[in-house]
């Protein structure tokens, strides 16, 4: 890696950051417009955050960046780093007397779209800063798809070149359609957030709550603007659904919504992962449903709203909560766990393992077991009918190998800073998934990650980040050969 | 499957089931001897199973076994469900009064070197009953060797083919040599085991104890005489060094013993799985001795001592304690919860995931990592200095992915009997690992599974047989493809 590399990614970071510092203009006029004095916090970010990224941008500015796998890693992992920091700021110079610790947390679950939180007392916050919190996962879940999209398919991470949009279209010419793509990208993403708003309000929220929410909704990122989350929303069964749908939406792979809008072509709805996803939900919000009916005499067609819409949540990694389902017996605790690994489909803003490396895995597993009883036989593995090739088997493997053993190492990590195992383990694996709630007395769906020790929110912070980033992203930077000249 | 096969298999199955019965006569004169009326409890047993074994026998005599994968899968699994109900017929028969379930649930424990119990009292218990329990798992150890040498490898079952004893002596003429290793192993593992009883009946064990830990410490399998399982000799650490060293030894690849006995060779020590498990050991125990020390202040190399004799315990799938570890704080716990997935080394009487499959595993992670900066780079996969064929790698990922695929099922089924996630999560580890001990209120290490419910003992039951079976052996069987005629 030369170090012309370096000084133009850090370019192209300090550009980003001051675009960022830009967006802390938005909070600064709401809480203006509501007379709040909270307006300087982010107007003072600004001036200092803004002010910094020019300079950097200035004394870095020189030839233009090098194209290559390395630099995209590079690339990638330091814009995600800047926006956590940047986001980073108005969180630190707030009235709330946070920790370095808590608010680099607070931004980082922000940005990966994860939607753990330190705050509480949510309800009576300046909305200056819960409307922050919500632009920065609202950005956090573009960058998601954006990097699904175009950028992991190029580094030909974990997979995820499989789902390039038709790359008969794309990837050969990749920079000529591209800007098309983008600004359909970023219509949509804003029509489906507008929809979203619109429809909250109209079921009854406030404007403020609405705007919020929609943000935090399409982005599957789960921030909101109540302690109770949705549980503020709880008697409302109109505003639970809605929520259902465009969590939905929002898990869907990204391609299909910009080939409908773009083109009207629908047939990519035949996805595998589609179903699989969909298919995950109804069985886990009807198994609880049936459980809690059976266990507790609970409406069954209640108890299903509440279990459809917190397993939505959670395997669209978004995090809201209309309960503190972890009171619905062990079952349902254990069907959250292991909710929280699945993740919905790929090229959406949705973390966790993800639907289609499931069904790949899953093919794989079949395929080995025929190959016990028949040792000659010779099968491809498919996903749907299309046939998938060594490398993609590889990377889909390699993906959920790394997976587990960052989860083992972070758990033991966490579990050295005193945490319980539950805590430690589930902490872990819902920052790596990027969920937002875990198990346990502290950081269940009725709590928060407030009273962890600071090193427990850095490695946290970390693994959040390592899962935004399909973990390869960042693991690759660990490898030596990457430094390697 | 042919109906006269499996007329050959139940044959087979009922002649070993005549030799179990035989077996039974052994607890039987002990009991005699020491004027236990027990006695009759054996007697009774021995005669009515080798009354129905034999029956079976005479009843299915016929054609010679057909030769294929899928009847040595039958096979297998038919003798180990059989060695598993003949077993329980003692525990049944006995002055104990256990339900069905705990009566299998023991004896699969048992016969599968798990050594999770449902019995306590064990200091009052009849000396036959505990010693049919050690005998059990004695039997069950020499199985598992003769499994992972002979039988897995020609069905090339989860990469163990791998480690075959040198294809060239073996592999071409598959029975020419067997019955010289097979008497080979037998004495081997006999001397291993008397060998272990006197340096256990030399360091202060009563005669009685020692032979029953001899039998249960050289096949890892974890039972004790004791409610305190190796706490009742806390202080005496010849016996806790004595227990590590030969922990150590049954977890070590049997072949390995074999070509040293037989050909005075020892290069096979070289193999790197053997240095990846003795790390895992070295680790573990000094980083918990650490953390002990720091936390508690308790003299360092003592804690040493407990800390090595219990990860030992855990790696080798054996199962002992001297202590309730989870005492020691989260650490420890976190610890221990990591080093239940291990095991120790292939063809030895370990469970778990064993060290060969995660070093291949993380050569398949280097690689792909490396290929991710530059994909145009081909490199082999690497065990030691030995390439690692496309089939092998396939086997060790298939192994991998059913392990959690069961591990996650195994949990939410157990979690629907009412079990804490806890308990339902660890208990489900420990009987796929066959390591013995959970973790939680109920199951851990100075815990007992005697309050789980029935259902759950049951479903315990199974996972403790996948896990004994290397998973894939028992999961083929529920193939479609399997039953094809």
């Amino acid at each position: 890696m030369q170090s012309f590399a370096f000084r133009a990614a850090i370019h192209i970071a300090a550009i980003f950051g001051i675009y960022l510092s830009l967006a802390m203009l938005i909070p600064a006029f709401v809480d203006l417009y509501q007379g709040n004095p909270d307006w300087r916090v982010f107007a003072l970010s600004a001036f200092f955050t803004g002010g910094l990224s020019l300079a950097v941008a200035l004394a870095t500015q020189g030839k233009p960046p090098p194209v290559s796998s390395r630099f995209g890693f590079l690339m990638v992992n330091l814009l995600w780093a800047t926006t956590a920091m940047v986001g980073a700021v108005p969180f630190l110079a707030s009235s709330l007397e946070m920790s370095l610790a808590d608010a680099v947390f607070e931004s980082v679950s922000a940005t990966t779209t994860t939607g753990s939180t330190v705050l509480s007392g949510l309800d009576f916050l300046p909305p200056g800063l819960l409307l922050w919190r919500s632009i920065l996962q609202w950005m956090g879940g573009l960058g998601v798809i954006a990097l699904g999209l175009f950028i992991l398919p190029f580094l030909n991470v974990g997979g995820v070149s499989y789902f390039k949009i038709e790359s008969t279209d794309i990837e050969d010419r990749p920079f000529e359609r591209l800007s098309t793509f983008t600004i359909s990208l970023i219509s949509i993403y804003s029509a489906l957030t507008l929809a979203c708003g619109i429809a909250y309000a109209a079921a009854g929220m406030s404007g403020f709550d609405a705007l919020n929410h929609a943000l935090t909704t399409i982005s599957t990122a789960g921030f909101s603007t109540h302690d109770a989350s949705f549980g503020y929303f709880a008697h409302n069964s109109a505003i639970l659904w809605i929520a259902i749908v465009f969590m939905f939406i929002g898990a869907l792979p990204f391609s299909i919504l910009i080939l409908f809008m773009v083109r009207g072509r629908l047939d990519a709805l035949r996805d595998p992962q589609v179903r699989v996803f969909a298919g995950y939900v109804v069985f886990f919000a009807v198994a609880t449903a049936i459980y809690t009916r059976i266990t507790t005499g609970a409406p069954f067609f209640e108890t299903l709203t509440h279990t459809t819409f917190n397993f939505m949540s959670l395997i669209t990694t978004t995090g809201y909560s209309t309960h503190d389902y972890t009171s619905w017996g062990p079952f349902v605790v254990a069907c959250a766990f292991v909710a929280t690994f699945l993740g919905g489909c790929s090229g959406s803003t949705c973390g966790g393992i993800k639907a289609y490396r499931f069904i790949i895995l899953f093919e794989l597993m079949a395929n080995g077991l025929r190959r016990l009883v028949y040792p000659s036989s010779v099968q491809t593995v498919r996903y749907g009918d299309r046939p998938v090739d060594d490398d993609m088997q590889r990377a889909v493997v390699l993906f959920i190998s790394s997976f587990f053993v960052l989860w083992a190492i972070a758990t033991v990590l966490l579990s050295a800073t005193g945490l319980d195992l539950i805590t430690a383990m589930t902490g872990a694996l819902t920052a790596l998934t990027n969920v937002g709630p875990g198990l346990g007395d502290y950081i269940g769906p009725a709590g928060n990650f407030a009273p962890l020790p600071d090193v427990a929110k850095w490695i946290l912070s970390l693994a959040m980040m390592l899962g935004r980033l399909e973990i390869l992203a960042v693991l690759v930077i660990f490898t030596p050969v990457f430094w390697a000249r």
